[in-house]
């Protein structure tokens, strides 16, 4: 007995189409630093259009790779939508590499076209010697670029093309996106998504146990659109006919302030950073009352401060795991349903449950899988629909088990209802004696000291032990170390508490805002750090 | 460049896997008369697995086809999610078919075993002699069947069966289940699921602006199981860890008010007249104040029941549009979020706007594309990720137009944001002069009368207008057509006012509970209705 069902290709087309059909009144709002500049989704999507018919002016054809280098704007918005819809593949290139790695990228992906935020000049210019692949540049807004490579005004040429009205008929599995990783340790790597796990993801992001994205949602988008697809959420969004606040450059705290006080948003995604800054800004002048939920990621939310958004401003903290390589969603942090008000926040501190269609496990150093008890660390492992199962060009080929399951990298445990908690990365974990140290534990936990700013820990070569947990942290004035030490005495085991540590004004952070941890264990190494031993 | 991501089928084994690891404490209930009957997630998918594994013993494999003969039970949701999982098709057969049409189909699917409810037994006595293919049958719960088809007990099977550990690796195009349309003309007709369409069909449900659905519903599973897979949520409920109240065959209004009392659901899904039966009961022993949201679908809603339950309970009705062939979600009628409070019932009453993916066109009798302006009326076309391209062994192979969209047999009109609002059905529509009447509207209407039970209209032969509408109405005595012809008047349209007037006791209903116009129609045309003509 066959299926009678027709095979419709779930395509980004589908999403866009579904945006424009049913939500035309909709609209993308662009903060220029003052005040915002609003977009219509009808208006979009013939911009859309408009890029889709360009583009082929220039030549592409589906396969083709598109960069775009730019902040969160309407005109990121429209490449997310045209770039795939006409079968180009659009590689949102990470600004805040170095210019060796986005010269690496873009010639990785062999991009022929790269549309170019005139704000971000000054960082692409170094990048445009070292370009081997790159035919056009089209620049968004005003500015002057020195270069032999034919470059058009962005908005000239839509405004020249009519939106193109015949779309290609598009195999599902066929490439939609490229994203690299951060890639901390070595090149990039590139993650292809296709239009079908694009589609797919987006669906499983609307549902009330996952972002529970909708239309009445207006989405503040802190999370760059050149870095894991911004949690999904232009996507996700604009399948909703969510409205959209697109901050531009403008990161800054005051900048934020300004846009939650104009748009009033219900829901955003950002980093422990950035939500820090918001509970440490004067609350005269930010009502915060108008989120239903703040989705958090990238390290793990201090409970400290799930607390304070709770009572300061009646806001859930939603802790989310994700990565490049996963579309990025793998678990939020939804407590369970039988949670009492008491344990809401030890729920919420947790790096989550799997989104629907995703499955996690956990392994030993051998492979086998460990016991979902909430207690044994191992390696996590993913499988799901909207996970890659290799890089491109088959780049760090052993990413991917024996048995299909991607290796995360991270290391934690899940508990007998899915409820996972990382604890560490797998090259950040300290091995002291035989005994893991969780060096991430170790600077929540630090970091949670009232005058401590920040905090990072990494291993450090030990004669007796191997390994042991070195502290780099900024504190105030007046606060050493052996205070510290009696600070954790009763917080962790007693063996985890450090010897080694090093006071500093400012801890070096990686392309997308984490701590960098692979430069501290060089300058643990090279010398450049000042370290004390206190036992 | 070719996507990186892993092809990881979407199968029900997923949704399987995901509620029995993410949610074991959930729990199904079953309503026995009196009180409910409470079975965990864990035990079901044990079940489940168990069922698996003695469907292997009896020798059944992957393809072959398991019917389902039963009311909305534990029992019942061990088939949903063991049958398809070990690659078996699951054929929910509608107990309220003909023992004809029950024969039929069950010969047309060839189906090897039947799970069958006992309480169904003088139901499905008459069907034995007509079955060719059924090798055996597993007797749900106590009773005696005289029959030459071997017979096992179901639980006793189950409890002699180890749970199934290794599931084939399926095909996400295979087959998942097959459902029959309920056949109001010919034969009924099989629309065969495949995992992917039952996959991202329960994704696309748990959207906040689609059911909802989520851990925190308790459902109150009203919908029939043995029909268009009780409209998604064994599976979509499954998926989200979701509390599930089975009514068994308790569908009489002191079974639903009993049921409503001991476990205060949060969401159901039902038919107008059951909601009717709601709202005329005695509010001194229904609190519906637990429900975030009565889904209502098969026919139009009154706008009148819409401001009912929102004043008298503060419940919003959310009206849907499905069908057996399209698993079944279509549109859900939320208002657009720039309603106004004013203007909400007048959404409500809406068929709604396309779920996410799903994509739906007007049509004129050439087959051209009519424009979405709220007003131009033709046939409703669809097209989506899980909707039917045609029948089981090719019936009715002009279901389909040639550019591959579904023709509903349904027919309205599309407004500028893809709101739907159907009219009629194709072959009900009234053709009278030239214009288009619609029965529905016309029902709906009448049905809006103080002193009337329940309307239906349906063509008539008139010889000066070819055809016109034909009302047969219930009502209280001391009504007449007079008075409903005057009630008419600054209602409708001068011309849409009927001539004809049959005054009854009852209505016939097909097997699912809609008016049976076809029948209506035959026993007019055979001189069986007792007509008045006041012009």
């Amino acid at each position: 007995m066959e299926t009678t069902m027709m095979h419709l290709p779930m395509t980004v087309q589908m999403i866009m189409d579904h945006g424009r059909n049913v939500f035309p009144d909709s609209r993308v709002g662009t903060f220029d630093g003052d005040s915002m500049v609003y977009t219509s989704y009808a208006e979009i999507a013939d911009n859309a259009a408009r890029l889709a018919a360009a583009l082929q002016s220039l030549g592409i054809v589906p396969g083709d790779r598109v960069a775009t280098f730019s902040w969160n704007n309407t005109a990121h918005m429209e490449a997310y939508l045209g770039i795939p819809s006409m079968g180009a593949i659009m590689h949102t290139v990470n600004i805040r590499l170095s210019a060796e790695h986005i010269a690496y990228i873009i010639n990785h992906a062999e991009n022929r076209v790269v549309l170019l935020d005139a704000s971000l000049l000054d960082v692409f210019s170094p990048v445009l010697p070292l370009l081997k692949t790159v035919e056009h540049i089209l620049l968004i807004g005003e500015g002057e670029l020195i270069t032999d490579i034919p470059t058009q005004d962005y908005r000239q040429l839509l405004a020249a093309n009519k939106p193109l009205q015949d779309w290609p008929e598009l195999d599902e599995t066929s490439a939609a996106a490229v994203c690299y990783t951060s890639g901390t340790t070595g090149n990039p790597k590139g993650v292809v998504y296709s239009h079908r796990t694009t589609f797919v993801h987006s669906l499983a992001s609307r549902g009330v146990d996952t972002f529970g994205i909708c239309e009445s949602d207006r989405i503040l988008l802190l999370p760059a659109m050149f870095h894991a697809n911004a949690w999904g959420m232009p996507y996700s969004g604009w399948f909703s006919g969510s409205d959209f606040t697109l901050p531009g450059p403008h990161l800054q705290p005051e900048g934020i302030k300004r846009m939650i006080a104009l748009e009033k948003p219900t829901v955003t995604a950002t980093v422990p950073t950035i939500l820090g800054d918001l509970l440490r800004a004067d609350s005269a002048d930010l009502d915060m009352t108008c989120f239903r939920s703040i989705i958090c990621g990238g390290s793990s939310v201090a409970p400290a401060m799930i607390d304070a958004a709770r009572e300061r401003w009646g806001v859930p903290v939603l802790q989310g795991w994700g990565m490049t390589e996963t579309s990025p969603l793998c678990t939020v942090s939804h407590p369970p349903r039988d949670f009492t008000g008491a344990d809401e926040t030890q729920w919420r501190t947790k790096s989550g449950r799997p989104v629907a269609g995703m499955q996690v496990r956990v392994i030993d150093e051998e492979g086998n899988p460990l016991p979902h008890d909430g207690e044994t660390v191992g390696e996590l492992q993913l499988r799901g629909p909207w996970v890659t199962g290799g890089y491109h060009k088959g780049d760090s080929p052993d990413s991917v088990s024996d048995d299909g399951w991607l290796r995360t990298g991270d290391v934690g445990h899940i508990d007998q209802r899915h409820f996972v908690q990382l604890t560490d990365r797998t090259k950040d974990v300290i091995k002291s004696g035989g005994e893991w140290i969780s060096s991430v534990e170790l600077e929540d936990i630090i970091a949670g000291h009232p005058n401590v700013q920040q905090a990072a820990v990494v291993a450090t070569a030990d004669e007796r032990w191997q390994e042991r947990p070195l502290v780099i942290v900024v504190a105030e004035e007046g606060i050493d170390a052996q205070q510290l030490r009696e600070y954790l005495k009763d917080k962790v085991a007693r063996f985890w508490i450090p010897e080694y540590w090093s006071f500093t004004d400012d801890i070096p952070k990686t392309s997308v805002g984490k701590l960098d941890k692979k430069r501290l264990r060089d300058m643990n190494e090279s010398g450049a750090l000042k370290v004390e031993v206190i036992r």
